[in-house]
């Protein structure tokens, strides 16, 4: 007898565990159900569709060669049923039953199963507060959300909008907004933008956005939406500001959507996730669960976590259906945290810890340092890039990097995803092979680059110090002697101006007595990037200063206000 | 008594040993010793300056903040004497001396040395032909000939060139000629270009070189030189050919330069390179060498190979430098031979090794997959990627990956890179986490679309064949029945042409009839891309075919002629 696998969810995870068990068992009934009109959608594509980067919203829902992915496609194509419109009111998992509601017909029916896979995601977080319900508030979450905001776009009428939340969907939504001609204000309760990031990184990013025309406010809270028949008028912070706008969207994070799960009585863990092992198994031995509604392991902490990435439901997706289908055979063995955004000509993007989830998660022996540097030559039209390396000092394991700037930042969080996956070190890196041309690459590669200076930095021949170090002595009155050993040219058209002295490094080894005579006095160096910094504080120290420093990142590093 | 090193060559690896050394002992007095005029030179951008993609000759010998890398640069940024147009003549390794000549005023002197660093790179061969030394015959391997191609971009009075060779250089020496509206012939001995890939995905370049109007000649083996009045008028071919030309590219590799160490009595290693210990140490314990002139391991094999790469030059200069400055102390582990290249609107890269450069070696156990997909969604300006993958069939362990394409090959290749520096298995990089956003990648990346087709081949659940293997089953007269999944309009548009039957995949299961009635016959199913293929064929199992296989990459990755 065929045996029968039943999917609950046809965004992401589930389509694929469906594809996955067909493929391995192809006698095997696989059904899967679907509350929404459609299947398949590839939700990461919304934004883009939002702002107007493509049209055809079919490309959406459709495979590479363009058929869309419907119930007619899933029967012919792989011989799966798809039930769109159809909720799954409840789990019998005495019986093995799954039932349902047809949402057009109102009609219910029972779907008997053998094996089970949950893939029912997750829903925008909704902020208990006034005027939630107004028209003009809403999230984007599902195809309805994402073709409301493109009638938007596509309507014109709309002229001020407010983001809430300037988590990862909500910077995607405030640019595709932004590209629409809307006005923008991005409001985040906590100190800084895309939590992902540790906030000197996260502040480049906020400079970039508010270059950009679309206003960043931080350490602000939500209090409420102000409305006017039933529209909305404006934002209502908690310190009383009102935004005017008519159009707001919620992007405050997400919930795994685990109510059918409880009610069956399968264990939630304690990130509020369905828990599953390795295998994706829930606590009921025939169910599995996949996607936004799980939490997995991280593989840096161990601990369990919810990484709510549509790369990760593919993955969990493919595993659970082989194991559903095969029984148990293959693991999911959890998440690194990666994740990637685009922000206008900026990108973004982590894996593994940030310095300051390293500290959250009790990490002491943390040693961490910033790169800036262009990510191929010069004369092949070259662009920045600054990473921040997290590693374990003692061990040199990397614990994490970040990359920001309007350089390939893909490229080098891939590269440094891969790097955590076969758990390197920093000496492994500084000698790594990585494919170089001058199209591609500089010969020494940013990555490779960014392991040198923490190599010479886990050796002590490198004393960093960051921006927010630096800035934190200014603004308590110390008087660190500060040098910029950029050219004269550089320093007129770009600087900190916090007091430095400008020696171009090439004439330093001349200059030394424009130095304090105190040799004991700390000194900052910095340049562009740092690189001619950290000549300058070796030429310094040679020189007989015992207390030289390198300011981090330099100036495309510096995450305040510049005087020019 | 400060110590002193001196270093012969002043390329890449040569300047990065010295300013290493000088950083980590600033009381060291360091001293280059440089032939050419000019220090520092960024080589592998010689093919886009000739190429007209940027026109500063100085950027190639600039720092990135634009100061030029000369003499006095070396000495008031980096407290480095360099010594231009000088030659050594010999090591006296009893005395510690180097004998030098000054090219301008022929008068010679000796510098004495504690550690010597030897980075005299490597020389273009030259064939022993007649007509070698005519007029228009030259390479690209020195600022001179860069200097030479480039005039006669400007000049324009040059209309047919040839290109002897066609690795790595020859093949960017083609673009860059032909994007000065010169007519290019590329000659190479080999049945293939580019021999770090395999046949099948050469020859996929070779046919995007062709539709640029640039033409390619496999398998023929150079004569000669045809002159008239001693300037160049044809490349005479072994088979009597005579292809006309006023000018003529040799780049047909590169030979290290070992005269000084030979006559030194330094040990030469098997593949012709200075051998060196993993400290970059010759057999002379005060003289390291480092970069084209040396031969280093190869981290799959474990045998010495010659890698005569950018990166590498820096990354051994940087291990080198250190030692020869402080003793002993950090070590460089080999190379993967990674590699890419751009040739016109495609990339081509390799890391780790071929699939005939396994069986070479004596690998037994080779499994391969050929994967073909885009590099991001449709949607958002999707290019393809067409990979390779080599593993240990036994353990998963990845050998080798190549991958070509208009799509971002670099990503690919640096991701495979690290993933053999982790030693990792397929199974490792299944379920991989890496930065996921429609404008960088699919939801499953390339990378692991390809792992997930291996993992299926190591399984036994994708039965893969390669095009060469159908090419060679079609050409013995074998018939299988060949099956195209594709939609009517994409056959329309491009079809290979070599009898097979079209049957859209979503009619497969309605259309069992006009399969072969033989469910012992061998059929092949192939789509664009060959992901419909898989399906198609694991359609046909189910429904009782035995011998089915799936023509891996599809029509995508055919490497022969298509009917259209």
């Amino acid at each position: 007898m065929s045996k029968k696998i039943v999917v609950i969810g046809g965004s992401a995870a589930g389509p694929k565990a469906a594809a996955r068990a067909k493929r391995l068992d192809p006698s095997a009934e696989v059904t899967v159900i679907q509350k929404a009109p459609e299947m398949s959608m590839a939700s990461c594509g919304y934004p883009y569709f939002v702002a107007g980067v493509f049209n055809n919203r079919n490309a959406l829902l459709s495979t590479p060669y363009g058929e869309v992915r419907d119930p007619h496609f899933f029967v012919n194509t792989k011989g799966i049923v798809a039930r769109t419109e159809t909720e799954v009111l409840s789990i019998d998992r005495e019986r093995h039953i799954v039932k349902c509601r047809d949402l057009n017909s109102d009609a219910t029916d029972e779907i008997p199963y053998d094996k089970l896979i949950i893939a029912t995601g997750a829903r925008a977080r909704k902020p208990p507060v006034p005027g939630i319900d107004l028209d003009g508030v809403t999230t984007l979450q599902s195809m309805r959300d994402a073709d409301f905001l493109r009638s938007i776009r596509d309507e014109g009428t709309i002229k001020k909008a407010v983001v809430i939340g300037g988590g990862l969907i909500g910077i995607e939504t405030c640019e595709a907004l932004q590209l629409s001609g809307i006005d923008i204000t991005v409001i985040e309760m906590l100190p800084q933008i895309l939590m992902f990031l540790d906030w000197e990184l996260a502040k480049v990013l906020e400079n970039h956005v508010r270059s950009k025309a679309a206003n960043v406010i931080t350490d602000v809270k939500l209090a409420g939406f102000v409305g006017n028949n039933g529209k909305l008028t404006a934002v209502r912070l908690e310190n009383g500001t009102e935004l005017p706008c008519e159009l707001a969207v919620l992007a405050i994070g997400v919930e795994p959507n685990t109510d059918l799960a409880k009610a069956a009585g399968l264990e939630i863990g304690t990130t509020g996730g369905i828990l599953v092992d390795e295998y994706m198994q829930t606590s009921a031995p025939d169910i599995y669960a996949v996607g936004d509604c799980v939490e997995v392991v991280h593989r840096i902490t161990g601990k369990k976590t919810r990484a709510p990435f549509g790369d990760l439901a593919n993955l969990e997706g493919r595993v659970a259906g082989e194991n559903a289908a095969l029984g148990n055979s293959v693991t999911f063995p959890g998440t690194f945290h990666t994740g990637i955004c685009k922000v206008f000509d900026f990108n973004a993007g982590s894996t593994g810890l940030s310095e300051s989830r390293a500290r959250q998660e009790g990490y002491k022996d943390v040693v961490t340092v910033i790169n800036a540097s262009l990510d191929k030559p010069e004369f092949m039209g070259a662009k920045l890039l600054i990473s921040k390396m997290v590693v374990e000092g003692t061990t040199g394991r990397i614990l994490g990097v970040q990359c920001v700037g309007p350089g390939d930042v893909g490229k080098q969080v891939a590269m440094a995803a891969m790097a955590l996956l076969g758990k390197l070190r920093v000496s492994d890196v500084v000698t790594a092979d990585l494919p170089y041309a001058p199209p591609f690459s500089l010969a020494i590669d940013h990555f490779i680059a960014t392991a040198h200076l923490m190599e010479n930095k886990l050796k002590g021949r490198l004393k960093g110090m960051g921006a927010t170090e630096l800035k934190g002595k200014l603004d308590k009155g110390e008087k660190p002697f500060l040098l910029d050993v950029r050219t004269p040219g550089e320093f007129d058209t770009m600087r900190l101006g916090i007091g430095e002295t400008l020696i171009p490094i090439g004439d330093l080894r001349h200059r030394l007595n424009d130095l304090p005579a105190d040799k004991e006095r700390e000194i900052v160096c910095w340049c562009k990037i740092s690189l001619r910094g950290y000549e300058a504080a070796i030429l310094l120290e040679a020189a007989g200063w015992k207390n030289v420093k390198v300011l981090e990142g330099g100036v495309m590093a510096w995450p305040y206000r510049r005087e020019k």
